[in-house]
Parts: structure tokens; C-alpha cells; sequence
């Protein structure tokens, strides 16, 4: 499988070439050159052109890339060409922020069902669902036909949120918990940590800061 | 400056040995392996030794790296040897939820105040702060000395907001609105997209899926 040869570091750049594909063919723009690319994402020309040749895409000298063809091409090896279901459990304010967030399902995640634990939240409506509670999880998955979780609790319930989504037929978890959580064979997990994201605004604020003012901007896209 | 030679590849990976490292010395470990580093980072260990001889740590051979040294490095190299005190605009479901995050006060980022335009919200208590009013901005900024901003407002607000954190004096901005923000030379801007971590996910999901189950663990720890 070609898949494996893509790097890390070419992986984490897709969704943003991704968001100016879909923007670019939002605006009915049908080529862009690796330069525009570049600029749109907030990288180099010469790293698009790098990133894109792992993917087998070269462009056409003096022409570019064609935006239909690259965006079904990245799309397709994310794995974004069908709609993907996502059940969040924790019905907090952090999942209820992500309940409606308006990026999910313009980037094909719909959001099925969101989950709590306490009986006070479950019946409440949020972003247009209504909370159910955690114990109808597995008949919840198997109708809402959900393949994606996100967890969304306190440290102290992750894993057993985690054991339940397993046992109920997720396969793919991200976990907002600050904790980290165990899983079976087969089922990917990725743990998002959002003091990341300041930690690496704060070096390049200060990397900024040491090259004086010239080079102090063009990090805005850079990628979560 | 040697900070220039650091690639981005590794700079992001750079949080991650942090939040290990933090791990290690709270449990009293004086010294790790590369082999162990990686592990607990969800790398490989050829790539641990790379990314940190980038910062000039190398190690002792049958010894490994001394916990402590690392750690202050590692977060030196972050630019997080000082507290950074953070203001958050926007106090709807995101901005509570980052409000009350645990994680940013472990890291040294302390949330100073949370601001918001709603006159209705404005007054109320949130995770043990005051929300204040988007008015007040200035007088906050310069009384609590605040540096670094989070945009937790909708799309339409980002850029208003912006401007006046700019006016204020705030020189770190992490956008979390659907929105592309711009500020002048010497405010340093990073773009924070949930649904990058999702695209994320199924891309890892569908290469393990290609893999077979012997290789579909393993990316817990990769960085957003």
C-alpha cells in the first residue's frame, strides 16, 4: 500500500492544503500553481511541490495543479470520500463547543449523537441534538451507524467512556480527556492536547522576536 | 540564533517530549532512554535522537538523557521558562471550556481573563474568573500583563477582536475562529482547526485498516 510512504510531517500539512483546495474550488478557481498553494497553507513552494509528489501528484509545468482533480486526490487519501458519523460523549461545555462546531460537517462529520452521563443534561438540546444519555450508547451506535467518537469527559471517566465506545463497535477515537487511554488492537485513537497549540504559538512568538521584525509573520497557517 | 535550524517537523513534536518528560521527572525518574522516550511519545527512537540532536542534546551511551537537563531544554527551547499570562475572547461553549482546561495552568499558562462582547454574559463566573467586557480589553491587557490571546469568538467577531487585541498591545494571538485573521508585522498568529484532528484520524484509521490489525496501534501519542 503507497499510503506508507507518506511521511508524518507531509500527513499533518494535508488538511490545510485540503481547506484551500476546497476554498480555491469554493470560488470556482480550476488550477493553482504550487506557489499559490504555498502562500494559501502558510508553507513553502518547494515543500508543496515535496509534499504532493508523496502523494504522486506533479502538476503541469506552467500550469499547476488542476484544484478538482488535487482536492479529490487529498480527500481520498485522508479518507474523507465518504461521510464520516461522530457520536461525542461528554456533553460539557468542551462537547458542546465541538457539537457545534460549523467545520465538522463542511468537512464531511456529521455529528449524530452527543452523550452524557448525568441525568440532569440528558433531553437537553445542543446545536440542534438532543443529549442521550450513556447507557443507550450501543444501540445509539449500531442505529446512528456512528464509526468515529470524541471523547470529551473529565480525566477521570476516559477509559471507561473509551471501554464502552469500544465495546459498542467504534473504531476511531479522538480523545480530548486529558488522560490517556487504553484500547484493543484495531481501534485508532489519537489524543488531541490543546496546551500544544499554545506551547508552539509560544515558540514561534519567540523564534519571531529573535529574527526581528521582517520574519515575523506567515505563521498563521501553519498546522494544528 | 541556533533556534532557526530547528525544522518544523520537530518543533511540533516538541510538546509532546515535554509532556513526557514532566511525567517522568513528577514520578521521580532521573534519567530516560531514547528507546523510552519514544515509546511514551508514540515515536520511532531514531527519530527521538534526531529531533533532539536539532536542539544539541545528545545523550550519554548506556545512560540516556538526564530527565531534568532535558525538561528545562526542552521547554527553554519552547520559550516557556516564564508564566504566560493569557486573556480568551469569546465566552460561549468554547471559551468556557478553554477557561476551565486544566492542562493550560500545568504548562505555565495562566488564564488571566475571559472577555466577551453579550452584556448578558458579562458579569458571570466562569471556572473561578469573571467574564469582563470586551470594552474593559485595554485596561485588562495592561493590568494583568496579558500576552498571549486565545479567539475563541464566531467567525464574524475574529477580526474586530483582533484588531483590538492588536491595539491593546497583545503580540500572540491563537485563533480558534473559522476565520483567516490579519494583524500587522510583530503579532504572531497560529490557527487553531478542530477538524484538522479528525481528517487526522481517519487518515490514521484507514492506513492501520491497510496494515492489519499487527500495526494498527501506535498513534496515541502523535501531535495535533
Amino acid at each position: 500500500m503507497s499510503d506508507r510512504r507518506i511521511p508524518d510531517a507531509t500527513v499533518v500539512r494535508l488538511p490545510s492544503y485540503l481547506q484551500v483546495l476546497v476554498d480555491l474550488a469554493d470560488r470556482g478557481v480550476r488550477t493553482v500553481s504550487s506557489d499559490g498553494l504555498a502562500e494559501a497553507a502558510g508553507v513553502g513552494s518547494a515543500q508543496v511541490r515535496k509534499d504532493l509528489s508523496h502523494l504522486g501528484s506533479y502538476g503541469t509545468r506552467g500550469v499547476g495543479y488542476d484544484v478538482t482533480d488535487l482536492l479529490n486526490h487529498v480527500s481520498s487519501v485522508l479518507g474523507l470520500t465518504r461521510e464520516r458519523r461522530v457520536v461525542i460523549v461528554g456533553a460539557g461545555n468542551l462537547g458542546r463547543a465541538l457539537a457545534s462546531y460549523r467545520g465538522f460537517p463542511t468537512r464531511g462529520f456529521q455529528v449524530v449523537a452527543l452523550v452524557d452521563r448525568d441525568p440532569a443534561v440528558v433531553g437537553q438540546r445542543v446545536a440542534g441534538t438532543v443529549v442521550a444519555s450513556l447507557d443507550d450508547l450501543p444501540a445509539l451506535v449500531a442505529r446512528e451507524r456512528a464509526d468515529i467518537a470524541i471523547v470529551a469527559t473529565p480525566a477521570s471517566a476516559a477509559q471507561e467512556v473509551t471501554d464502552r465506545l469500544v465495546a459498542a463497535g467504534v473504531t476511531a477515537i479522538l480523545n480530548f480527556a486529558p488522560q490517556r487511554i487504553d484500547t484493543p488492537r484495531g481501534v485508532t485513537v489519537r489524543k488531541v492536547d490543546l496546551s500544544t497549540e499554545l506551547q508552539l504559538l509560544a515558540y514561534y512568538e519567540r523564534v519571531s522576536d529573535s529574527e526581528g521584525s521582517e520574519q515575523s509573520r506567515g505563521h498563521e497557517a501553519r498546522l494544528a
